[in-house]
């Protein structure tokens, strides 16, 4: 059993990670005494926390943890009390770009949050860093208090997670788009796509993707495929159409 | 109650589409008299029909169902004897494309099969078109039999359905490849991308794509978008990602 030494933290931004982290750690019995946001929560936080504008007012000595876009967390530290140790959730900030402070850390959670759709937090992958064996152990069994998958990586390790996962997630999302865009545009209903968009998910979980490849471009079907770029109308799509061919190509083919 | 008419039927070809009407049918205890395939099909399927390797020994005045490769679909049709009644499961091919027939229609289910991998088939949309109202009826009937998502299309919108499906199976499993082929080249364990990738599936079941979509392309971040694309060694993927973020971009920044 592992002995979790932080049982205070204050939250900084309550976004997406944030909300759920906030919601994870309330659960646990984890006190969140503070929350620091630019609009006022919900009454539900402010019912379990303080809410200050001003990270300027953190309690000192108290872990922080920062949920804010990548481009704000260096200034945000900058404003917290210098005796505060850090933790912040970003995929892609090297630690080594930061500020330094006695106890600065990451805490990432590898998955894509909604402020209101509810998750397994249990399962969700946590990559922990920091400067100080000792503050990365700490940080380490904090996760473990809200989730099962916790692991160590250094800032180049979770920056390659990071990419990986914008290919699964952000681009996935994107092509889903484009599909449903593209039958909406042509009055058919995107939901007849949802029974294989499950099912495409399903087998990624247990099969090698490059195993079940299937399609025109697998096939090399030279045909279909300038029949499906000629049917797209926006030159984006006609091009992403042709290089998603020419790398399942590639693969397969060997060229 | 729909009335269907059809008891029994051939099928030609049992890769992953044919083994899978032909498990459904036998559970439903639709008689398949007859496969015809190059290869001895396995024991299962000769225990419960004759294998014959001639499309001319099929018997006639009864319907076949083709489940061969797109381009194979005319000179098979041109071989089986003229009073059969047929159908093929293709996404693509048009109707009015293949030799005139007295009943020749489309059986198109709307899934990516995998031979060995159990599905619901149940929830598979199946899209059905023929020349003669009549035979259409007949096929919608028998589907049903096997599916409760039966559909009429014409064989342009099943060919709309068809490019839709591209995007939503086959180039979101080429995005788990290369996200996977991309950690494993980095000593990473791709299994850690495993539950973002469900919940990046179980999301799209239930809100749309345009509104959920996050990461540095949707922020606009050019900084970590260039950090990523440097990080990548082949030019396809880089050209991808350069696109992904581009067709990004043009969606929610109106460009």
């Amino acid at each position: 059993m592992v002995k979790n030494s932080i049982q205070k933290l204050s939250i900084v931004g309550l976004g997406n990670v944030g909300s759920h982290l906030f919601d994870a750690f309330a659960q646990e019995n984890i006190e969140i005494t503070h929350v620091v946001t630019r609009s006022e929560p919900s009454q539900r936080v402010r019912a379990k926390s303080e809410w200050i504008q001003d990270p300027k007012d953190l309690p000192s000595g108290q872990l922080v943890i920062i949920c804010v876009p990548d481009d704000l967390i260096a200034s945000i530290i900058a404003e917290i009390p210098v005796d505060c140790p850090i933790a912040y959730t970003s995929g892609s900030v090297s630690l080594s770009n930061l500020p330094k402070r006695d106890e600065l850390g990451v805490f990432y959670p590898l998955q894509t949050f909604t402020k209101d759709s509810p998750i397994n937090i249990f399962e969700v992958p946590f990559f922990i860093e920091a400067r100080s064996t000792d503050f990365a152990s700490k940080l380490f069994d904090l996760a473990w208090v809200i989730s099962r998958n916790v692991n160590y990586a250094s800032s180049a390790d979770r920056k390659k997670m990071h990419l990986a996962a914008v290919f699964i997630n952000n681009f996935t999302n994107h092509l889903a788009h484009i599909s449903k865009q593209y039958l909406d545009g042509e009055d058919l209903d995107f939901n007849h796509l949802k029974p294989l968009l499950k099912e495409t998910a399903r087998k990624l979980e247990s099969q090698d993707p490059i195993s079940i490849q299937t399609g025109p471009a697998r096939r090399n079907d030279q045909e279909i495929i300038q029949e499906q770029i000629d049917a797209l109308e926006n030159p984006i799509q006609k091009e992403l159409y042709r290089l998603f061919s020419k790398s399942i190509h590639q693969t397969y083919f060997n060229d």
